[in-house]
């Protein structure tokens, strides 16, 4: 078999997120199928290195697939730049040993959250920022993102519904930078569960804007519940920046 | 009277330019004197330091009105951006004298455009960029540029229809940057034509990707007819970025 991988940018305004759904069209996945599949002419399934919500923005996906007949790289960046709309490009194509699986074969991913703190909205970042023009004291929001750091049960920081599964994931660091009244979250860990980034998200914003204290964090891990964290933050400002393979 | 001046970001893509047109609600005059007019109960024009085309954005645009009753500048900046759509941005507004005129005491102006030098498109700034993969000479077309600098007759470079208007303007600089896989020119110049920046853009282009020789500039100054010029080139990469009075 051969096996390929992709790296796409995306953005994720106007779809349902990365997976698949019965109505494969609003989805990223959904959309770079359907063109490999009329290139190769038999139905092609692609392995993204995991989902994105809708409405999240990628800057450098990765997918593989893999396929009895032999492709020839540049023709398969073509075509897919070629047919899929503008919002979503290949920016790579490589081929790959057999046993790379784009998601189990990931060691830690990075993901970045953008936030317009100026007072008004502004035009040309509208849709990759979430806009809040409330002051933050980024101080406390660091100290409480080290709460955050290390191996720990995210059990109150996602909203995942399956019981049986772990939540146990470890952030190796989160970096908050302030430039050009825009703030900026650069996650960095070894796996994120359903909507973990933009709930920690939620909860630094709280504690920048004073509305919790910094020592309610590891209250709120004890808890293991959803409902005590702060709420999930707006997809829009959302990336998935990089993911990272041995 | 009071006179109040107004700068204003906006994204062209979905408007017909800055001119009111009789279908007003697709430009961006249009669009504000809409919401001053309701604002203030009586109809009110703008006057913009000069129009922008159908898809050309602003960074800075500058506008100024006039009117009898006295307003506060933050309840016109509160309600402007309340009322506005996302895409138009009042950044500013202050109260200036009388005899402020947006349009005739405007010195100079800065256009900015932007063109994506990378293979393939970018999906965030697909709508801000002219996308162009071909390599670009930039010592023949910064060798180019200079041919443009100065008091000229830019009769050659504009789409502008009346004849009896002066075509004599000053461009002070044209700076050409690479960075990123991005090129930016940046202009300064004392007054543009219709469609000056974009066929200057377009006419320095067809100059790096060396369809053009460099000492072909003053021969098509020369002939004083559009159609020996390069192509305009499309609107989205241009922003209007900055507009400076006395």
């Amino acid at each position: 078999m051969n096996n390929y991988r992709l790296t796409i940018a995306y953005d994720g305004s106007r779809y349902k997120g990365w997976q698949r759904l019965k109505d494969n069209d609003q989805t990223i996945q959904g959309k770079i199928e359907n063109v490999l599949t009329l290139m190769v002419g038999q139905t092609i399934e692609i392995i993204g290195s995991g989902r994105t919500d809708a409405g999240v923005h990628a800057l450098h996906q990765v997918a593989n697939f893999k396929i009895q007949k032999r492709l020839k790289i540049n023709e398969i960046m073509e075509y897919l730049n070629h047919y899929l709309p503008d919002d979503i490009v290949v920016l790579d194509v490589s081929e790959v040993s057999d046993r790379f699986h784009a998601r189990y074969n990931a060691t830690h991913k990075q993901y970045l959250y953008r936030i317009n703190n100026s007072t008004y909205k502004d035009p040309f970042t509208r849709k990759y920022t979430y806009h809040l023009s409330q002051s933050l004291n980024i101080t406390q929001m660091n100290k409480a993102a080290s709460y955050f750091l290390g191996e720990k049960d995210f059990k109150s920081f996602t909203t995942m519904k399956s019981k049986k599964k772990s939540t146990v994931r470890k952030i190796n660091s989160i970096d908050i930078a302030v430039k050009d009244g825009e703030i900026t979250f650069l996650f960095d860990g070894d796996g994120f569960l359903y909507n973990m980034v933009r709930i920690i998200v939620g909860t630094l914003i709280e504690v920048g804007l004073g509305h919790m204290k910094v020592d309610a964090i590891p209250e709120i891990f004890k808890k293991m519940e959803r409902q005590y964290a702060g709420p999930t933050a707006p997809a829009q400002g959302l990336f998935l920046k990089e993911v990272f393979y041995n």
